[in-house]
């Protein structure tokens, strides 16, 4: 075993909060890392290359893939989405928390890959919550709310899959929740079977 | 389940700290109640009914133990120790977090009447640390130091029993770091699942 980092799952439907949760957590975390997605859509103006998505185009995708450079992946439409595999390994390897936002789907598959992962579920105060700042957003139509709102419910019913529940009602709250279940875990005895000979051993 | 509070099992060598690290958990963090065991032993000068220990004879300590009102116990010597039942379920009730303060052949028996208790072992830095605190109270002579560091090394082999190390290096860290995994445990999914159907139904 050379993962010694800590690998967190954090999935949660949309409008649940995962983006401002992540953003307000590295700033307050040092030693997190957060991994980038690769998709084979195009980006929107406002997105850049390497820090939003990798931005790839679909037979480079399909390479990944079959090299199994891509640790789970979905199809939406005719566009790829998935987990570069390098990055996470790399920064496991040298002790970080790699952070990946991911949905259930991809989670599952995430478990079974990295068994000592943990697995954080961002649940919404309730769906009324959740409706409402899917239509405050204003970038989503009545039909996608409601489509958006119906995965959801799937969703949350499968959440008992997760390790833990952070409910995401006040930002900083959340963060903290997460912050802690952090450091709870990097204390965990399976991941520190090494202390007893340093306790023995040191001077 | 009625047993919607957290149960923390804490353990660690003679030394380690654990009163100190109880006392200002205790400060910090409100809803704690830590248990408080029951003694045939005399008290001493500064110690207090009810706050120390409870100090009782040994016909009522037995008689408690008869009817299952001590959750464990030892015996040093003519001396018996245990950990009074009621307290415990009726903080667990309440929805409190409740602490034992226990050593590891108590820890197990724990364990195995409330299996969803949270194991911590406070681990000294080093048997030299440990060795040092012991000597530095001037409360023990040298051949219970040795004895003391003889069973000290006993429990940290079985330390792996543990959900949890905290380092007792700097108090106010080991503090944090039990506040942490505090925290993180009450939002574990399994002690949660009836979230879902809040979310679902709340307006």
């Amino acid at each position: 075993m050379n993962r010694n980092g800590l690998l967190i799952i954090l999935s949660g439907p949309s409008g649940s909060g995962k983006d401002t949760i992540l953003y307000e957590l590295a700033k307050r975390e040092r030693d997190i890392k957060i991994s980038i997605s690769m998709t084979t859509r195009k980006p929107r103006d406002w997105e850049e290359d390497g820090k939003n998505y990798y931005f790839v185009d679909e037979a480079y995708f399909r390479r990944k893939l079959e090299s199994e450079q891509i640790l789970e992946y979905a199809q939406y439409g005719s566009k790829f989405y998935g987990t570069p595999k390098a990055p996470v390994d790399i920064w496991l390897a040298e002790g970080k928390t790699v952070i990946l936002k991911i949905e259930v789907q991809g989670a599952e598959k995430i478990r079974a890959l990295y068994p000592d992962a943990v697995s954080i579920f961002l649940m919404p105060p309730s769906l009324q919550v959740l409706e409402d700042r899917l239509r405050k957003r204003e970038t989503e139509d009545e039909d996608e709310i409601s489509r958006r709102l119906t995965i959801a419910v799937g969703e949350i019913k499968r959440s008992l899959e997760y390790d833990y529940y952070v409910i995401n009602d006040i930002v900083g709250y959340a963060v903290s929740d997460i912050s802690a279940i952090i450091q709870a875990e990097k204390q965990k005895t399976f991941r520190n079977k090494n202390i007893i000979s340093e306790v023995m051993n040191n001077a």
